[in-house]
């Protein structure tokens, strides 16, 4: 079995200039009427960074509604808070230093990019906009980049943000405000960056034939990873695990904001996968990212009814959070390959990964490892699947997929779990006993998040 | 008075093939500096149905809101999960037999398309994809076809799904939730296709003239009759009616939701009509496009005052719910015919669709039919007016419009109310009356939406 | 310091003229195969119009989420109420009287537009669309304007939209609702298209050089003074300020649902900002819209920070409204110059956005003024800073953006105060104490937003 276009896309930035060059070597052979001029081609692949840009910047408030349903209303406001801060700080961060150590100056086989701070338009597009009458010369310095550089920051950055997004529902209703946002702004600053440099940026995984196409490891096991490692150095919530290691459910406060959450998710997805195309401005390029919407749509619904036929024949009943879940573990299974060529493949991919959550909650807590929102099962574990179905579908090879799934895994588990133990044993990330079981809403940000609802939401444990 | 687009479009399918003919004869005669590339033409179509089919899919969450903040509390996580089973299983179905009984193969005034398994890339796409460097004749051969196939599945599919999510809101609160999934499944992949194979996909209404734009009968009427025949096959919710006729109110649980409902999909109505132009390749689709979403807009609006000042009249107050089914009607109104020429027809259209369920929602009540949410009256209702409204302000004829609304409404009814009967008589569709009292919530899903506000909300009937 | 593009844009609408000027001109000597054709121009112009549009038209959705959120539960149906009708009116007016106010017959240096009924497509658009076969001619009339002219009317009115939607939230929990429609209405057919004729009219602010890329002062500064006027007049909710002059603190009922508005808003700012690039045709214009997109998030998310910061210095805890508020804030400030030349100057734009709410919405409380959302900190007191920052970092002079702040200031403070106070003496502003009392809900809705919730919503003051 084969993949369309992973072959086309070994660095997630080389690709443009691939493109463009074929473009543009294309138009010099065929006829004006037939072919995209490379302006007009340079301003689609901008205008798609933009538009699924904001659709993946929309996952922001996705993450931020599925975890306020799923956590405890004692915790709703504070889990709002984290979201918006954790996207601020991510975009602060990645404008600061993270931009240029992903993409900026990777040797071939690189292991990082360029230290530097801010990340701004380039000397041409500066002189482009700023130009009485633009020369023909001017645009075609501009246009020969494939995309205006500040449109392709800005699609970057949503991702960063996405993976920044993943930690905070794992650490919900226990850690402290403050350090969790010290762990972010090195997640978004540094870890991400630098692991993604070897893909993405162009270094040592790209030569070695590793294929992520959106970021099912990339993104989402990064996240994943950071999660678990908090969620172990952090503990479980105070009544999650009692002392004969039976687990108690603690049900989530709002269940439609949960799922509108997801809803939001799926449609950010389309962006997060079709905009990964990372071109718009030829026939291939919209052909591809078609190919890509679909099979993006095809895995979430494979992943949901896989998990709801699951639920119904081990517990008898159609667990809610489950289908969610369901639809969110197809959609990271399929992110790593979305430009498989059949839709078929897409609902085995996503289905397992549907599969994989129903079984791997129960595991976790098994483990008593604590995970609010089952965010390790859905990013982490469908994630490392995903990008393992990559070399059974697509074009990756199976050893080369679980070398990246590897080396992203260890460095990220390292610098996650010492920064974490540094955090802990400094300022400390945990709150109180007494702050936990009143609620953070109470404690850190003194306010309710529903004052007029419920029997006394903070008197629940 | 005329219709601009209409006479451009007869079949849904077949006029993207005109406009790619029309820009391509163009381009032999226009100067190269002023026309369209035929590649531009491709990738813009494209990108055209993505974007506003990724507006089509937002729908469904508008409606799982809508939905959610309409039914009792006791209610709601059982909507939200149909609400996103139904998506995922009506994508599932389309790709494996629905696409092609509506576009593959339909005669020249045929009644049905092909009977075959799942709906791919076709083959010159592949090559493009799979080609080291395109030639020149194969990106020909892919553009030639005006947008790229999967682009309009994904648009194509988005449209089945919004026609299953109108009925699950009808028959809230009651329904079994697996049998109401197969009959989802057989709308999405059988009757839903076959009936818009008919005008969409070339068949015998098209013949006769019958213009439906976006889908005021195809898709919105459809939708309501399946729930109209759900909703008398099943019957009313326990308390609904009293033994002497009176109706009993049953208010929504979570008004902030249904509004946001109502504002999702009010935006992505824009996708649903607009996308509907079909391509955007010419400036002469980019004006019909940008005719449609303001028409779209202008008829919503009209809809939400003429609702706001029949119930202030007559009830010397003004409901919310009424406002927002106002809204709705006045964009299912305008959704057969949102090109005519004027957006004064749109206010007109769109008012009577506000005032149709003013009279409609309390006309079932007295037939003791019960539809939770007010689906028959926006979709079914103002559905027929829309369709109807293209023969006074459009381009079709009033006969032609009338024959296809009692054709497909006919089909429907015959199909859908069979399916119930079947599904009644063998597998029952409706919870005990103790598993009602409860709410579907506790009984099928074992959890509750809100476990932690209110005043014990499975206690209310 | 300089500006990239304010230079290139006097009046927003004679932009695009100029940008379709250059690049015609620009394809009669550059080779065929680098420019984008002037057809090709006109569609992305027109979509990115729509695009944009649509994400301006989902703030109504965000207003109406914040506002909801902030609220008491006993008004909040109402305040849902009040978003849909002021988004529908606005739009209605728009069409009726105010787009031709704003921008058609603008005398040079002029004061208002023409006083005409209705805005549909021109001669050429509707010669183009009913033509059997579009002739060179007509393609090359229509596109010759740039864009759409539908597409631009669209754009436009989600703009007079997002003015109206200011002013409810400030004046929420004890206004009347059809008084309070009756001055949308004005508002939007009338006080706004005249000041915004003045600048993006091409009147005479323009001629002064006053610079407001997309209505820092022209849509956000003037709903807070149309919120400002309306709150002096109306006076503050019964039981807000005490005899003795402290402050009640009344919290909003439902904070994730303000969280959700304000991720609305941001998502949909993209398109307010990005949009207002006007164009979107030509290599300049999508890296100005690009940078325009980085800017508008890089503000927010200063904004966000400096807001948090401030607040845990200063009273030990975050509070997530003065978070949001700050996001809010950050992005008002941006408005009028998203188009900086470096993302460090948006920094210290959104980031002093910040810092002036928290600093204004307590003097607004020592005012005794009753902000029910704090929309006059976020849309008036950061909308005058933006524009201001306009002379600072950007293209204007202090002076012309100061006469700009000023003029647009006394004009909408004159026209509101007289239309508050007219109506106060007519039919009456405020409801009941007992209504107040009870909440809106009940007493202009009959309905409750959440009848299962809480401890009986309406009895809370």
């Amino acid at each position: 079995m084969s993949s369309f276009l992973s072959s086309l896309q070994k660095a997630r930035k080389s690709t443009i200039a691939l493109f463009a060059i074929a473009a543009s070597s294309l138009t010099l052979t065929a006829p004006a009427h037939a072919a995209v001029t490379e302006e007009t081609a340079f301003v689609f692949n901008t205008f798609s960074f933009l538009v699924n840009g904001v659709l993946v910047m929309w996952m922001a408030a996705g993450f931020a509604m599925l975890e306020a349903g799923l956590v405890r209303s004692k915790n709703t406001a504070a889990i709002c808070l984290k979201n918006i801060a954790l996207y601020s700080i991510a975009g602060l961060m990645f404008y600061l230093v993270g931009y240029n150590l992903l993409y900026v100056g990777v040797d071939e086989g690189g292991f990082i990019g360029t230290f530097s701070f801010f990340y701004d338009s380039g000397d041409t597009e500066v002189a482009l906009l700023s130009a009485e009458t633009s020369t023909e010369e001017l645009i075609t310095a501009v246009t020969s980049n494939g995309y205006s550089v500040m449109s392709d920051w800005f699609f970057q950055m949503v991702f960063v943000a996405a993976t920044a997004s993943i930690v905070s529902g794992t650490l919900a209703e226990r850690i402290k405000f403050w350090p969790f946002m010290l762990f972010i702004a090195v997640l978004t600053a540094i870890i991400y960056p630098i692991q993604a440099s070897w893909s993405w940026g162009g270094g040592w995984l790209t030569e070695l034939g590793f294929s992520d196409f959106a970021g099912s490891s990339i993104v989402h096991s990064v996240g994943g990873w950071a999660a678990l490692s908090g969620a172990i150095v952090l503990g479980p919530r105070k009544g999650k695990f009692s002392a004969d290691g039976r687990v108690k459910p603690i049900p989530g406060s709002n269940l439609p904001l949960a799922t509108l959450g997801t809803f939001i998710l799926w449609m950010g997805w389309f962006g997060f996968n079709g905009g990964s195309q990372l071109a718009l401005g030829s026939a291939a390029d919209a052909v591809a990212m078609a190919i890509v919407f679909v099979n993006t749509n095809i895995a979430a619904s494979a992943g949901v009814v896989v998990a709801m036929i699951l639920t119904q024949l081990l517990y008898k009943k159609i667990d809610l959070t489950m289908a969610l879940n369901g639809a969110l573990a197809g959609l990271v299974a399929i992110t790593a390959g979305p430009d498989v060529s059949h839709a078929y493949m897409a609902i085995i991919i996503g289905g397992i990964g549907g599969a994989i959550v129903v079984f791997a909650v129960p595991l976790l807590d098994s483990l008593q490892i604590d995970d609010v929102v089952g965010a390790i099962p859905v990013h982490l574990c469908a994630g490392i699947w995903g990008t393992l179905a990559v070399g059974i579908f697509g074009s990756g090879t199976f050893v080369s997929q679980l070398t990246g799934i590897i080396a992203i895994g260890a460095f990220t588990i390292i610098c996650s779990t010492g920064l974490w133990l540094l955090l802990k044993m400094t300022v400390g990330i945990r709150v109180s006993e007494e702050e936990e079981y009143n609620g953070l809403d109470v404690s850190e940000l003194g306010l309710e998040a529903y004052p007029e609802f419920g029997r006394g939401s903070q008197k629940l444990v």
